[in-house]
């Protein structure tokens, strides 16, 4: 008989998701946020930080590919990457992946999320002592203030815009990254779901300011069944390539679950209400203009 | 201060969705089924029936329009259409506003879901009185036994595959289905979501049978952050029509939220997990050939 534990997350005021645990592997408060791991039924091992999940075993694959690949296929040689955040390992374990990629940086700041990851998914942190890798336990906002003209692709991996991460979302931060970035440089940062109200500002606001500093600012989506509402957004800022403009036959083939040719394209169709918050906020600009 | 009254539905034995509640509008035991309706903080009002979300009035633009509007921008002329199940009347209002629809035939087997969405949901059920549909109050089984070459577009906007719809998810029905529609007819089911175990085993045996009877057959995806996973799926399959060979100029432009001519073709783009659903179908087919 299966038990009667469950895990809920509160994913709005009025929104609840709860999974049956097969059996509770971790809990501690860290120096930075709660981290509990357990077993579900559904989603198999899962990793939760301030009670909202962050992956699962069963599903990682869409969140960590499609977080990395759309930029690593769109650059012509993505051979420094680096990931603000992520500490699970899995936007790592999908760059090394990549046959152009020479060196891969993780900067996470809270070391018991790379230590528990590893001891309970292993699946997932499977690349973290692959030697093109470098793991850094320190102020993601630090190091890139600190690193200049030094990576070409750049993905942050943070949690929601509240508690550690929250300045993972703030203007001077992607100022930071725009310097960071080489002369061809990509940046992917995940932007919530355009489902939820409380999230469409966050994406309206991201979007406007990277177009201050990139000249292609993209909104791509990818299926995520753990996270609010499914629909989950990655926005990319990119210095010269258009993902649209990819050809096909340049996408390296890695072995993976989500992603492939069409998904690279077909991510960035949006539904009209998507696509609706962006002329939203450049009709208003417009008529703030003409005033 | 908000209510503490949460609706619940158990989307599998071990996941669970919950919604607050501001006010419970209807409940009753059809005939057929147990009849809820709700108004809840996050997707305003809900129809549930069985206890499972059916619609809500914040995000049902995209089932309906994704239900109807990918088959009726294949078929060159969809004059004649018909809907199994979808009593609330949302397939039937996306149907009626496409320029080429001239007859909307509704056969729900619950005139209660009529009723009540009419009542409570009249956004949704909005057009059940335009003088275009018809809406019969019977079994969509028997119906569509008894409409031989009648209808250019058929819709299978049916519950889950347990209680009053099991049978529309049954080999003879839609070989009934195909003697149903015209010469270039096309039929979309509703079908699930691909993440669940339970619900590939459905998703392969739908499509193995409309390949007996059509010489296209595609599964197409849509964003419903109301059921489980997030992820749905939908069926087509076509006598004639290819819905990835139509001209993007030719998809009418009707006034919609979700649907647009990108997301007419990104919806088959596949992810790989799922596209292997069928592969390795095909290549289980091919090993038992040839033994």
């Amino acid at each position: 008989m299966k038990s009667n534990l469950w895990i809920t997350e509160k994913q709005t005021e009025d929104l609840l998701i709860s999974f049956r645990v097969k059996e509770t592997l971790h809990e501690e408060q860290t120096d930075f946020q709660h981290l509990a791991l357990v077993d579900t039924y559904t989603y198999g091992r899962m990793l939760f930080l301030d009670n909202c999940v962050m992956t699962s075993i069963k599903e990682e694959f869409v969140y960590h590919e499609m977080i990395t690949l759309v930029a690593l296929n769109t650059h012509p040689h993505p051979e420094h990457v680096l990931v603000i955040g992520g500490g699970d390992g899995g936007a790592i374990r999908e760059i090394v992946k990549h046959p152009k990629v020479k060196t891969a940086t993780l900067v996470e700041i809270d070391g018991k999320v790379v230590k528990y990851s590893q001891k309970y998914l292993p699946e997932i942190a499977a690349a973290l002592h692959n030697p093109k890798v470098t793991v850094l336990l320190d102020d993601g906002i630090k190091h890139i203030k600190e690193n200049k003209n030094k990576y070409d692709v750049i993905i942050i991996d943070s949690t929601d815009p509240v508690g550690p991460a929250e300045g993972l979302f703030a203007a001077d931060f992607y100022e930071n990254v725009y310097e960071a970035l080489r002369e061809e440089g990509i940046m992917v940062a995940q932007t919530e779901s355009p489902f939820l109200e409380k999230d469409q500002e966050l994406i309206k606001n991201i979007h406007e300011e990277l177009q201050k500093l990139y000249p292609i600012v993209k909104l791509y989506l990818a299926y995520i069944p753990v996270y609010p509402t499914g629909m989950w957004s990655f926005t990319l800022a990119s210095k010269k390539h258009d993902p649209l403009q990819v050809r096909s036959e340049d996408i390296a083939e890695t072995n993976t679950r989500y992603y492939n040719k069409n998904i690279h394209f077909a991510a960035f169709a949006l539904p009209n209400f998507v696509a609706d918050l962006f002329k939203r906020k450049e009709r208003a600009k417009a008529v703030e203009a003409v005033k």
